[in-house]
Order: C-alpha cells, then sequence, then structure tokens
C-alpha cells in the first residue's frame, strides 16, 4: 500500500519476501485451489509481488511443491528412523506408542504442508518421490507394530498392517479437522489418539465372550 | 469396439446406459480429476457417449454430485439416526459401538461416493447442503459419545467431542487405502476399527500411574 516503508517484513509488491514466507503462501494456495489448479501468476497475485519477483526466489511452481513435501516429511522420517531403531532398554511397545505421540506433534507443527502431501497422487516425479517416502514410512510403522505385536505387547486379533493403516489414519485426520487456535493443545490431542489407541475408550471391564463369532 | 452388439448391458456409444452407470462413472472421475476440472464432456467421452446423450439422463453435473453426495449420506443418516434412538434396553455404550462398525460398513459399501464427500469444500449449493448434512451426523455422534461417557462407560480423561473427531477419522480414513479385493474384508475392518478403539491396543495391564503428568 505505502510506496516508502521503512521495515522491510511482511510489505508486499516488493522482492524483500523471503523464501520460507513464499513457500507458505504457496502451500496455503495449493491447498485451498489446488495444486494443478495453482499457476506462478495466481501465486504473486496473493504475495503482491510480479512474477519475475517470484522467479528471483524460486525456480519453478515443481520446487515449491518439492520443498513443502520435504517440510512434511523430513522431521516424520526422523522420528520414524529414531522409533525404529532397536535400543537396549526400549521395546517396540514404547517406541511405537512415542512414534505416534510424535507423528500428532510433528503434523501439528507442518500442518499446512502435511495436509498437501496427503492429496498428492503421484501425478509427477516430485509427487511420486514423496510417495516414495511415505511408503518407506508406512512400511517401517508396520513393521514397528510386528514388532510390538511379536513381544507380545499388542492385542493378537488384529493383523499389524491393519492396525499400522487405522493408527496412522486415525492421525492423519487430523489434518481435516484440527485447528492450532481451537480448543485443543497439542498435547492434549496427542493424549488423546494414543489413549484411545492404546488403552481404548471402554471404561467398563471386557465382557466374557459368549460366542465365537466376533 | 464392435458396431452391432446384440446385448444391451456395458456397451459403448449408445444411449442404453442407464443412470446408475453414469453415476457410477461421474463419481469415478470426480475423484480422478477433481471435481471442478471435470466436464459433461469429459463424462461422455470416458462412457463413450455424446454429451446430449448424457444430459437425456441428467439435467447437469453438479445434479450428479448431488446424487453422489446423497449415495454417500443417506445410509450413514440412517444408522446415526437409529443409533441415536435412546431405546429401552440399549446403552448409548452399544448404541456408539453398532455405528462405529456400522459406519465402517457404509463406508466400504459406498466408498467411491464418501472420498467425493471427504473432499467437499463447500463451493456450491449443492456441497454447502452435504457439509450441512455431514456437521448434522458429526452433532449426532458427538451427543452418542458425551452420552456414553455420561453412562460412565467411556473414560472420562478424553474430551467427547474430541473422541468423536478421532474415533470418525479413525474410519474416514478408510477411503484412502481400503481396497474391498484386498487383504481385509469389510467385517475384518470393522472389527479392526471398534476393537482398537474401544478396546485399545494394548495387551498388557494398565502401568500404575508413576507421576501426576499424563
Amino acid at each position: 500500500m505505502t510506496t516508502a516503508e521503512p521495515t522491510p517484513r511482511r510489505r508486499r509488491g516488493r522482492p524483500g519476501h523471503d523464501q520460507a514466507a513464499i513457500l507458505r503462501a504457496a502451500v496455503e494456495l495449493f491447498n485451498r485451489k489446488g495444486y494443478d489448479a495453482t499457476s506462478m501468476g495466481d501465486l504473486a497475485k496473493e504475495l503482491g509481488l510480479t512474477k519475475p519477483a517470484i522467479y528471483h526466489h524460486v525456480t519453478s511452481k515443481e520446487q515449491l511443491l518439492s520443498r513443502a513435501l520435504d517440510d512434511a516429511l523430513d522431521e516424520l522420517t526422523a522420528a520414524v528412523t529414531e522409533a525404529s531403531r532397536k535400543e537396549a532398554g526400549t521395546s517396540a511397545y514404547q517406541r511405537l506408542r512415542a512414534v505416534v505421540r510424535r507423528s500428532v506433534e510433528v503434523l501439528v507443527a507442518h500442518q499446512p504442508s502435511v495436509t498437501l502431501l496427503l492429496r498428492v497422487r503421484g501425478n509427477s516425479e516430485v509427487e511420486l518421490a514423496a510417495l516414495e517416502r511415505r511408503r518407506w514410512l508406512d512400511d517401517r510403522l508396520a513393521e514397528l507394530v510386528a514388532d510390538a505385536a511379536a513381544e507380545g505387547a499388542l492385542r493378537a486379533d488384529v493383523p499389524p498392517a491393519l492396525v499400522s493403516r487405522l493408527l496412522f489414519g486415525m492421525v492423519n485426520s487430523l489434518v481435516e479437522w484440527y485447528r492450532a487456535d481451537g480448543a485443543y493443545d497439542t498435547a492434549a490431542v496427542a493424549d488423546a489418539v494414543t489413549v484411545i489407541a492404546f488403552d481404548g475408550l471402554a471404561r467398563h471391564e471386557p465382557e466374557p465372550p459368549t460366542s465365537q463369532a466376533s
């Protein structure tokens, strides 16, 4: 709005925008309009920049997507790598419980880019690479569930691969409704997810089996 | 491919397609390409029909969306209405557990249209009406969780509204990976969801509290 502003931060129409701000705006636009439907022109307009000004910071729309997906994946990858490490003194069950909790924290901290990640369908090399990283994470988590089951720490009547899907399905569903400024802080949600998944909601004692059918 | 075929079913390029087949193809296309990016021309091409042939059966793309969203919502609405009925001899806990199970069955039976429903963002009257119906369902389910908690059947340390979100977040996450021809049948998934949510995965006895912090 003003033509001469002394402080460089957050002003519009100038090349002073840093890459992080451009990335943030890009992720927000990709989530709102869809990646394919968003042009660099849209992004420039959103930021009040010219297209050349944007290209001063990033080489392409795909580079922005790539960075956003890395943002979504890097911390999760670190957490899962950590959880997969069979250290003395920790059970697979403890590491699984911890990584479920940690994945809630990572999702909340990187919600816009995780939202984008969960919508990726593999329409380009960048998207395929992200899907490949997701698959690696899923495989490690399924292994961890299987290890915890093998320890005898998990109930034996649900297949580990299915447990892994449902557990992280519950975590991922947070992107649809969680608001950092809403009723629940990260710790409350992380508690709820781990308590529901591992301890169960039911307070009563399990009923004695009355039939063979499940 | 053939120009003269004696049997009318599944042939291409003819107006013999019934509305259900058109709707099925439309939902599949909407999910694959996105609703906004799909034209009636795309749908005609997919079905091997002319556009006038399509318009012989449906009045608009929006009518197809509306029918698809009704398909996703009608049975779920019936199930939730049933579960909300406070009948003698059933606890809220029993009705909640039954409706979680039933919602898995409905999702699996209507997976393409539920997938579409879960992507709706409110860009038109039809989408807003569907979101309104989703909100009604969410509210009934949250009430049911609160009733079950009030009965003392659910653990008291997780807020009922959060429980409801996470429970149905886990159910809804099925649209992302469930395949009817895959490793798990509907009953196995319904069992797994209810067992994880209500009974918990952990086999061990809960550890005695060692600190006040959660």
